[in-house]
């Protein structure tokens, strides 16, 4: 029997006391209103030309990329300067309080320069073992999504509410989700087909958004591969706080990045797991 | 040299003088007013427990859908009883006037019954020679992209302006959307892929949002194919009125439905044409 890794991020005994929690979630939202400022100033703007960050391909990052992640990275440097920083612009600058911030400044870059409203500004917070915290903001819906340290809610143009993700939806009953057709490697695209030939419906193309939507309890399940650290803590900690499950393909801890499978509940987890973790 | 169809709803000398297209404007704005309310009435409950339209595989359709396109029937009886309408929901009644409504309530009912944003209620007019006018709503986000008659424009929460496609982008620089990675066919799917390849960047997943951010100037291109009149007489007039050119797969007229090739400009449909066009 294989044993499957479930921290519920709200509940676990944390490295942190609640005055600690409380400047923690402040801070989150300060970097998430910084981020949303610099990311809709230049989002649909005729004057994003992306660079290209692959050797081949396309792998798209514009300034709005960096000046989201400057934006944030200033706010850190003066309120919490003992915390750990890992973003995907700037990379990793140690700490000293064992905490880490883990940022993406535009989660779907190819969105953003799309149009399209599926991108999100994703920011985490680790302890030694593991996500505590996380945040997805998509800053055009003005939709945040938020889990950890006892909260599970969205905030958005309505007001907040709690965030829950769906139970007793089976996978033939289920809608999954992934960015991208080919998934991965042939193998990965082979396992995620076995997930997605039993699921009700399979959509793509959300990024960082598909995760928000099972924690809204629209989606059952979000199977990604080449996935990093910056891509996964916040959406976790989202997820996780609002009762779902996240591995890797192994039902192994998943913040690290590489494979993840991201369930609505416990037994939809067991069911999508068993099919990729076929040899 | 094939004849490509390039009509512009803006421009062509229409079968309605400018009293009546006024007239047709605002009530096309009635009938989205009302739809965006029915259909944001469910979007995101719990309450949605879609039906299946389909003998195999899932062809979603929810009350929402019905409820939208009730609510539209109901106010063309009222102020437009002579004009024929086109749904999706409740199909076709004739009507005296030449002009034809042409609605579908909730394009997109399988991004409806995930959550996203992507869906949107269409709307189009045509008389004999096809669309005059369209408009594409997306009540979550409260934008309103609208093209014929004279006008090509976006209304949104900051407000109104034009919209117009982008231009100078080849083939090699361009963003290329379409709903379903398998396209239609083995041999639509090929043709597609001959485009995709050569494009610079392809994404899945947005419905008719698609289409007007072809109009917005942020996407190059959509293909699509097993399409119905009721999925793109609105886009078609939405994409045309801001500049772009939109065909089936031969260079012919595409509001029957079928296969669609919708082009920012007609260099960059050209070039798309040629490759889609191939035996």
């Amino acid at each position: 029997m294989r044993e499957i890794h479930r921290p519920n991020v709200s509940d676990r005994p944390g490295s942190v006391n609640a005055e600690t929690a409380a400047r923690l979630v402040a801070t989150a939202h300060r970097l998430a209103d910084a981020a949303r400022a610099e990311t809709l100033r230049m989002f649909r703007s005729p004057d994003i030309h992306p660079d290209n960050k692959a050797q081949k391909g396309f792998d798209p990052v514009t300034e709005a990329d960096r000046a989201s992640e400057r934006a944030m990275r200033d706010i850190l440097a003066e309120v919490r300067p003992e915390d750990a920083i890992l973003g995907e612009e700037f990379g990793a600058q140690p700490g000293s309080s064992g905490l880490t911030w883990v940022l993406d400044p535009i989660d779907g870059t190819r969105a953003f320069i799309s149009g399209a409203p599926s991108w999100g500004v994703l920011i985490g917070v680790t302890d030694a073992d593991g996500p505590i915290y996380g945040l997805v903001d998509q800053p055009f819906t003005g939709e945040r999504f938020e889990g950890g340290l006892g909260i599970s809610r969205l905030t958005d143009r309505q007001g907040q509410r709690e965030l829950r993700s769906r139970g007793g939806v089976t996978l033939a009953q289920a809608t999954l989700m992934t960015t991208y057709p080919e998934v991965g490697s042939a193998e990965e695209h082979a396992a995620f087909r076995r997930v997605a030939d039993r699921a009700r419906l399979t959509r793509y193309g959300l990024d960082c958004y598909a995760y928000a939507l099972v924690a809204l309890g629209q989606v059952d399940l979000v199977i990604e591969a080449g996935l990093q650290a910056y891509d996964v803590v916040g959406p976790i900690a989202v997820v996780q706080a609002a009762g779902g499950v996240v591995t890797d393909w192994q039902g192994g801890p998943a913040h690290g990045g590489g494979r993840m499978l991201a369930a609505a509940s416990p037994e939809l987890h067991a069911e999508a797991l068993a099919l990729l973790a076929q040899a």
